[in-house]
């Protein structure tokens, strides 16, 4: 399998999921704000909304979203126990998936981290933080994982918090969803996949300065 | 079941699957304005926040998100053949529920529906709307559905679409979107849903005005 990436987004969860399961996927990076490959070939060609994470699966289809590429990738993995298989738990895993896609990623993280959004945008999608938060605590508080064990949820939900540092978000008053990025990244998978994202972000950054 | 929903709202979809599969739900509405049930009682208590699909199953437990709660709906009457039950096609189903519930839902129609939100704030919603409403119009023009049947994909969509029309979108610039709109409003499951919840609507304007 092939994904499409850009250092420290969203693609990133995907990442940890391969290294969880000892997968050595194919890696392609994207340049998101100019939506090109590094061959200079247009990225909307890939997909038409531009975003990464895309997959391209070993049949060839190009599959998109979070949503699904998580618990597709997790499939594809049974003994790494990355997701449920059924039942309420994996209706739980998509319940999940849609909360931190739909309240986290794009209601809050991603107009805090758009250099577009203007300050009314960022206030708007502040306003919201402290309820969702609170309902992440609330569930967590119990809690090792988001579902009875971890899962590609767990991954997600630590690469979207993972973002708060870089848009003065203070996570502190709710510490067990502290607790939960901390947990993730001190899994060998997450720490290896932060520290070369990492790596590689800071060198687009560069570039991007040259 | 049962279906906490509140009129027009997103939940509308999950109405339209139990009709489609001929299932005589229980219907909860919700007043998600000031997060009350008809009884008085705090809608927080069943939704940390506060927000419209909640499904409580035949077992007891609360279901949360659309991109859950549709499928399981969909896996219950599986003669109705409103979901892929597996492979690709069903990771596709789950691309598309996150698309509709991400850029669509969160990222477009809420704040342009949203009372509270500033001129700033609607502006960069509607900056996103053409490169969305483009890439499914690409995908949407030689389909009849988004994936190769009909499913809860589409009802969710049609859902989302309906509100174009009350925040001065204009679909008419992507004909195939504006066509899945007609197509599913067409069926007569949808346009019982769909007349039976404005009627519900207009009867909760008036007693909001009152």
């Amino acid at each position: 399998m092939e994904l499409y990436f850009s250092p420290m987004a969203c693609s990133l969860a995907t990442r940890i999921a391969f290294y969880e399961a000892g997968y050595d996927a194919r890696y392609v990076q994207v340049d998101t704000q100019n939506k090109r490959l590094s061959d200079g070939s247009d990225f909307f060609g890939i997909n038409p909304l531009g975003q990464v994470p895309v997959l391209r699966t070993d049949e060839g289809a190009l599959l998109y979203e979070n949503g699904a590429i998580l618990p597709y990738v997790a499939d594809r993995f049974p003994a790494a126990k990355l997701a449920p298989v059924d039942g309420l738990e994996r209706a739980r895993l998509h319940q999940w998936l849609g909360f931190i896609g739909t309240e986290l990623h794009k209601g809050t993280f991603v107009p805090l981290l758009d250099r577009n959004a203007g300050d009314e945008v960022k206030r708007y999608a502040r306003e919201h933080v402290a309820l969702r938060m609170q309902a992440l605590q609330q569930h967590l508080s119990p809690r090792e994982w988001l579902l009875e064990h971890f899962s590609v949820a767990d991954i997600y939900l630590a690469v979207v918090l993972n973002w708060a540092r870089y848009c003065d978000t203070d996570l502190s008053p709710w510490p067990a969803v502290l607790g939960l990025l901390k947990r993730v990244s001190a899994r060998p998978a997450a720490a290896r996949a932060f520290e070369e994202e990492f790596a590689l972000y800071r060198a687009e950054q560069a570039r991007a300065r040259a």
